[in-house]
């Protein structure tokens, strides 16, 4: 089979070096940046390199697009233009509706979105199992060729990855909800605490590990962000509008003192909570797990080591420094009731006070 | 010096227990649950116990309030009754213009508000050092006795805090944005997950580590929780339409589709936390590494045991899971540039995959 991949990022590249393996393909690879494409047949992300679109899909079954979000369209076009009749081009952008609406009259032309490894930039940091069981949103139009989305479809989950077929505004409705607002929110309190400390006319105030988790994403990539957000624009202004209702309602109950509406409102939101993480965990339910340690190097070890020595794997953790910096917390998350009785036992018998959190 | 201790559980016991070890107090403690009080006695957070509020009271020069944040009002008011004319009666509870407002003609009264160690309730939680180096409001009116603020204030240093004096209103306003309204954006975001898995007709969606970690606090401990909004309800509806405005502010932006708007909006958002961080931490500005690692039991050990060995502390930590669980992501959070390269090249060393992510 031959491929070709437009954009030798992190995703184009992991797409290249899992396709090679995995499909035993021959990948055409493409990229703006001359360097970057070199770093790419260095480390085996394509086999050849490429230095035009033409040339790069010339022959290929499969035109994985995977540039950045605002680059797309064109590249898309571009891609189309170029390849053959037969040819199937898909992207992996993390916003489907614009795009799919400019190109999905091609009947050549499927939407996709892997939900994988935006964490790490850079084809250095390409992997072939980076799809391995990672959701990938697959966007056919009435247009879209049904030889087409199925050669899309085999290869993504030959890739290992596993595809669904989504509508590709409800595609972006739920990243606008899931990915984009938190993101947003995250802003909006970095903002409102920088606020504050100028108000009271103080230093910034001091946080908690509440804020710090809330506000880890504040700002994050705004080279990739402020694209996301503005491509998106619609479907994130919309759940925007929705948070902003939700938060007028709940001043109202505030100001009315209604403590019983207030606390049933948080209940619910403790249930809501519980219902996410564990329709994504295998396992069990995840519990959490506070430990109460001196914050010094080593700690985090001693306790991960003694649990990885078990067998437990962890699948969150979360340090909370004192504000001395010189005792925390750790949490950890553990899947299952039975694994958390151990995780608690085994860190007991290390000397650390541990109690289960209930939520 | 004899105080009281009115209400055992982990913060209050922690008062004892520092208040008996360094202030050498004769600690009386009160709980209207008797068996708490008596693990308290057990555990040495009391050194007597006390079946009511008026005997726990009699002779003590400070009494801390330390129940739950509903009961404060009536608790610190029979404190108040049943003590000397000479006596400080102080609380420690998460919302005082209420409190202030209720109690601050006594010029006896001043509130209270230590930054530490929510985590893990109970008594069997409670530590001498609870509060070392932990910011601790308090909340002088007008009519607080000179001797009484500082014989409290002095209390609350030598039990290793720092104390700060702070308007009451002042104080609800920044515990409202920094503190509430986290969690009030948590709960609002785990509704609108759920909501889209609705809207949809699927099953929940699969939710990334920016909706994890900025969800963590959604729903925590109800039975705190529900009351510190409804007390604080000014502080935090005034709050709550602040961000509903920006929200709507942003929403008006993303429908123009003016990106550039929203890219600077982002940008700043990402400067915002750098300051806020920076501010809280000693040994330079945080750094963030990403490590790409296989996820097995044993892998947090490996990597927090070799920058334990080297003397590198982690600030903070984050573990990202790829979807298929067998891989993932770890995030490190490093004071300083020198810390961040030390601790880089030791990971590499393991033979991981490390990038510095540039904010």
């Amino acid at each position: 089979m031959r491929i070709a991949v437009l954009g030798v990022g992190l995703i184009g590249g992991s797409v290249g070096l899992a396709a090679r393996e995995r499909l035993d393909a021959d990948v055409r690879g493409f990229d703006p940046d001359a360097g970057r494409l070199d770093s790419a047949r260095e480390l085996g992300a394509v086999s050849t390199a490429h230095g035009s679109v033409a040339d790069a899909v010339d022959g290929a079954e499969i035109v994985f697009c995977a540039g950045p979000v605002a680059t797309l369209p064109a590249l898309a076009r571009e891609a189309l233009d170029a390849a053959g009749g037969d040819a199937a081009v898909t992207d992996v952008g993390s916003v489907k509706r614009e795009l799919t609406a400019a190109l999905g009259s091609d009947p050549r032309f499927i939407g996709g979105h892997p939900l994988a490894g935006a964490e790490t930039a850079g084809v250095e940091n390409a992997r072939t199992d980076l799809f391995d069981g990672a959701r990938w949103y697959l966007t056919p139009t009435e247009r879209t060729g049904g030889v087409i989305y199925d050669r899309v479809q085999r290869a993504v989950a030959d890739l290992g990855a596993r595809p669904q077929a989504i509508d590709p505004e409800a595609h972006d409705r739920l990243m606008a909800t899931v990915s984009h607002l938190p993101h947003v929110l995250a802003n909006l309190l970095v903002e409102r605490a920088a606020k504050a400390a100028g108000d009271e006319e103080e230093r910034l105030p001091e946080t908690g590990p509440s804020f710090r988790d809330a506000t880890r994403v504040a700002g994050a990539n705004p080279a990739i962000w402020g694209d996301i957000l503005t491509i998106n624009g619609e479907a994130i202004a919309a759940e925007a509008e929705a948070v902003a209702s939700e938060l007028e309602r709940l001043a109202a109950k505030l100001r009315e003192g209604d403590g019983a509406a207030v606390g049933a409102w948080h209940e619910r939101a403790a249930e809501r909570r519980r219902e996410l993480l564990e329709a994504q965990l295998e396992g069990g339910p995840l519990r959490e797990l506070r430990v109460l340690v001196p914050n010094r190097p080593g700690i985090v070890a001693e306790i991960a080591l003694a649990l990885g020595r078990a067998g437990v794997n962890i699948e969150d953790m979360g340090l909370y420094p004192a504000a001395d910096m010189r005792s925390g917390a750790i949490t950890l998350y553990v899947a299952g009731d039975a694994e958390a009785e151990r995780a608690a036992g085994i860190v007991r018998d290390l000397g650390h006070d541990v109690s289960a959190v209930e939520r």
